[in-house]
Order: structure tokens, then sequence, then C-alpha cells
């Protein structure tokens, strides 16, 4: 994977690229063996593009960790990311989302059955990948996936609850989001042949830098983005109770705080100015940048363990990137 | 496993109950974990009886191919049942049904967005303890739900569609009802220390019995059965091309098959009997009838290559069980 003489961001944008290139040829192969219609539409959003954070994290974490020979955790970067679209595809089913990384979300194209069965071929495909590994790994793997839910099963329940507190958010977050972080980084550093340990702080690692990533969402849901093909106020809209409002709600009180209530609940575009004043006046976002800073000095913290490489530089460049993204 | 002295029918209720007690103490222990309200809500689901024919062939393989202890195939068993389960609540909402297995549908409880987690919570679970197994073995539960899905959408595309020819009713079925009882038979036999070549025969047996079950299931559904909580017609209703109305609609001719495609087209219950005369003009419902014998004829003769032995006997028992289903 070393391409020695390139910036660090052109390093990871080759890594993204055989990423991409594995995960179309494993769909190419799926067509060929009879998958047709269903592979077809997982591929139109698995390659819709996509930073592959998720798979160019394990495959660092390998290399950080001492592993020679990145195909041995190809598969295990592929089944991530397969996992995670699944979660994209019922997701949007559940928000009713009409677009994702700007196309067409495929329940949207294709109707919800075939959007749940599409999630569901995803899932298979990342079990099917992750399954060729040692039943620790697997169980890591499936104690992942079902804190997925059990935390999806938790936002669903806490939706335009006003009395959600940080604990719960972040319950959610780390079951959700960085869960996935956390769990693909530790596994990557066993195949790698790490200790038990020693993979345990790849996984702190992933964990602390997939809360700061959340954070960063919830910020970026606020301010407005690059992200492709969703409105600001995306996350107010669906009542998920992001970290900046909890935190304005904790913080506000009388006619403020029931005025914020009001906003969120009958959320809409035109309220948004009036939104963000709120939450300015509780410093919220800052509250939230504070909470993103620490969260990514703890991440890098973890990676004190291993020795300086290009890969350790790279997985530096990346805790970066999640800071940058909102500043 | 052996119950030496009891009927065939009460050995398999003494290992039905094995197999329900396992899944129980699974979700019990995922609760205690913390899996809380999502384990709640399958259990529900997984827990409210079935037959668990796929877990009970698979113990039963395993025994014939000379698998000693069922422990060691047990969470075999289970997967598939799990994986089962789970595309039950994924086709309940597809399909809008309200009751399975005499218990109000998950969607129907918990609404939409908990049903898709649901399903997803119980593929995991599945893959979990699948994933414990060889990669051979990992494949071919992949393979397996992969075409699942493939099937699914095959399915959902020759909903209503008069033109669904025998051929694209046996894919489908082969896919999505035979190839999970053929994948788990195969699977047990290779856990048992079968050959590949071996252990295939037990693949063939499950899917010939399969293919058999589904067209009983299909004969159930215009003949009215025991099945918990469905009305007769119910496919029907659903647009399901099943093997009688092809059948039929390939022998008819002029105003009947005309007839026949009006009443398919906008099914209600008053219109049942006609339905049935039409089917009966054609013979269709013998049609099946003869098929569902060829199956199991095919099924049987799988099991010569094994030799005679109690698990043996309850397989029979088992061909036998589907047979007497519709009769």
């Amino acid at each position: 994977m070393a391409n020695i003489g390139l910036e660090a961001s052109d390093q990871l944008e080759v890594m993204r690229l055989h990423v991409d290139a594995a995960l179309e040829a494993l769909v190419e192969d799926e067509i060929e063996q009879g998958a047709g219609q269903v592979a077809e539409l997982c591929a139109s959003m698995l390659l819709a593009g996509g930073k592959r954070l998720r798979p160019l994290l394990i495959l660092l974490a390998h290399e950080i960790a001492g592993g020679q020979d990145t195909e041995e955790v190809m598969p295990l970067a592929l089944a991530f990311e397969m996992i995670h679209t699944a979660t994209l595809v019922h997701d949007d089913i559940n928000d009713e989302a009409g677009l994702r990384r700007g196309v067409e979300t495929i329940h949207t194209r294709a109707g919800l059955a075939k959007a749940v069965i599409a999630g569901d071929w995803l899932f298979v495909q990342g079990f099917g990948l992750g399954g060729r590994y040692d039943e620790h790994i697997v169980r890591l793997m499936a104690k992942c996936c079902a804190d997925i839910a059990v935390a999806e099963f938790h936002q669903l329940d806490h939706v335009l609850n006003l009395a959600t507190s940080p604990e719960d958010y972040l319950a959610i977050v780390r079951g959700k989001t960085a869960g996935p972080f956390a769990a693909g980084c530790q596994a990557a550093g066993l195949v790698a042949g790490l200790s038990d340990e020693q993979a345990a702080g790849l996984g702190r690692f992933g964990m602390e830098l997939g809360i700061a990533f959340q954070l960063v969402d919830d910020l970026l849901d606020l301010r407005g983005d690059e992200r492709m093909g969703k409105p600001r106020g995306a996350d107010v809209l669906e009542g998920k109770m992001t970290l900046p409002l909890i935190h304005a709600l904790t913080l506000s009180h009388g006619k403020e705080r029931q005025r914020l209530a009001t906003l969120i609940e009958s959320f809409s575009d035109e309220h948004f100015d009036e939104l963000m004043q709120l939450l300015d006046r509780s410093d919220s976002l800052s509250y939230a940048e504070i909470l993103v800073k620490t969260h990514l000095e703890r991440a890098v913290l973890e990676l004190d363990a291993f020795p300086e490489s290009q890969a350790k530089s790279l997985m530096l460049h990346i805790t970066g990137y999640v800071m940058a993204r909102h500043t």
C-alpha cells in the first residue's frame, strides 16, 4: 500500500480507489453469478461515492498493527463498508429520505419491498466476507451489528424526546456510528496478529474517532455543508436529538426553552435562523466543537502505542480531516 | 438425541423442545447483555411456536451423517431458524401481513422502522452463530441468503404477472424456500465431517423436500388449513403466482382463461368458490399434488446413501409429514 512521495491526501485517495475497485469487482462477480437486479440496485448506492472512511481505517489499522498483506484484510474492510451501506439503505426507508450520496435512495427508486431486501442482501454480503475470519472476529462483528440495531431502537424511542440526555445521546452514537469504527479497527488489529489488549487500543481509537465524526455530522447538519443531497436541518426535521439541541435544551430556561422546544417539535426551514440564534445563546455549537476536539485528542493518544510509520501518519491525517470537516 | 422407545412424532417433539429451549436461552442471554427491546420484540415472533422444521432437519442431517455431538451443530440449526425468522419479519412488512404464527406481526405492533431493524437484528444473530463454522460453511450460508434476496426480487417482479412460467416459479421456490432447507442439510453434513460430495446429497434432499413443502403451502392456501392466522386465498390476494394458478392459466383457453385472469387480478374472498371451480377444471390442484409426491420421492432417494438409523427414520417421518399436511 506504500506510495512514498505522495501527499497524505493523495495516498489516501490511492487507497480509496483500491477499495472502490475491490467493491466493484465484488458486485460484478455477484452479478455474473446471477444476483442481477438486486446487486445492480445495491451497486448504485454502494458505488455512488462516499469517503470510504471505514475501509480506509481498517486497512491502515491493519498496517500499523504490523500487517504486511493488504489482501488478508481487504475482505474485512469491504465487509464493514457493505454492512454500513446496508444500514444506510434501511435507514433511508425509515427516514423517508429521497437522496443519499447525491443519488435517489433505493426505496424511492424501487419501492419499500425491494429496499428492505436490498439492505438484507448487503448485510449478507458483509457477513459472508466477515465470516471468513476467526470466530473471535466474527463475534466482534456480530456484536457490533447487534449493537447498531439496539442503538437504532434507542434512537427511534428518542425522536422528538426533549428529555433526551447527553448520556442517551452518547449511548446511541457509540452503538450506531462509533461502534462500527471501533469494531473495524479492532478486528483489523486482530487480523494483523495483535494481542487482544493491543487490538482493544485500536478499538478505542475507532470509538473516539467515531464519536467525533458523529458530533461533526451534527454540526454540519446545522451549519450546512458539502454533504451531498441533504438539506440543512435535515436531522432536526427528522426529530433527531443531536447534541447541540440536547445541550441548548439543557441550558435554556423559561420562555427561551419553550420557544426552542416549539421550534424543534414543529421545525421547518423558515425557522432555521431563529433556531440557530437560540443555539448560539447557549453556545451549544461551540460546546459540540470542544467535544469533537476532546474525542479526537483521545483517539490520537491511543495511537501512541504504535511506532511511527506512514500508515500512522495517514491515520492522523484522517483524524485531522474529521476535525477540519466542520471548520 | 436418541430417545429410544418413543414414537417418531414424540421423538421429534422432544427435539423441537430442545431447539425451543436453546432459542430461548439465546434470546435471554442477549437481553441480559443489553439488547432489551429489540430482542424482546424478536423473541415474540421467534418463540411464538412454529414447527422448527429447518433446525430439526439440520440436527437430523448431522446425525445421519455420523455427527455424534448435537452441541456442535446446534448453533447452525439456530442460525438457520433465526435467519428464517428474519426473512418472515421483513416479508410481513412487504406483504402488509397483520398476523403470523397467530401473533400480531412486528411491524403491526412496533411500526415499520422497528420491524426493519428487528429483522436485521435476527439476521445478525443468525450470521453471528453461523460465522463460527469453517469458511466453506459460511460461504454456503451467505450464498443461500443472497439467493433468498434474489428470489424475493424475482417474486416481486412476478406479482400478478399472469405470464409467470413454471420455470419462474421453480426458480423462486428454489431460492426462497427450498434453498435454505438445502443449505442447512448440506452444512450439517459438512459439520459432521462428510465429504463435499456426500454433503451435496443431503443438500439435494433438502432442496427436494423444500420444493415439496412450498407446493403443499400453495395447496393449503387454496384448501384452507391449520396454518394459524392466515385466511384462505391469502397468496392469491397478495398476487402471488402459486403453481396451481400458473398451471390453470397455462391450460385454460378463451373465456375461461379470461375469467380466471380477472379473478386473480381482482381477487376477493367472495370469488373463492368460483376460482376453485376453474382450478378444478384444469385439475391444477391434482397436478400440484403429483409434483409434491415426485419431489418427496426424490428426497427420499437421496437418503438411500445413508445407513438405516433412528435419525434416518425421523427424516423419513418428516417427509411423510410434509406429504400428510395437505391430505
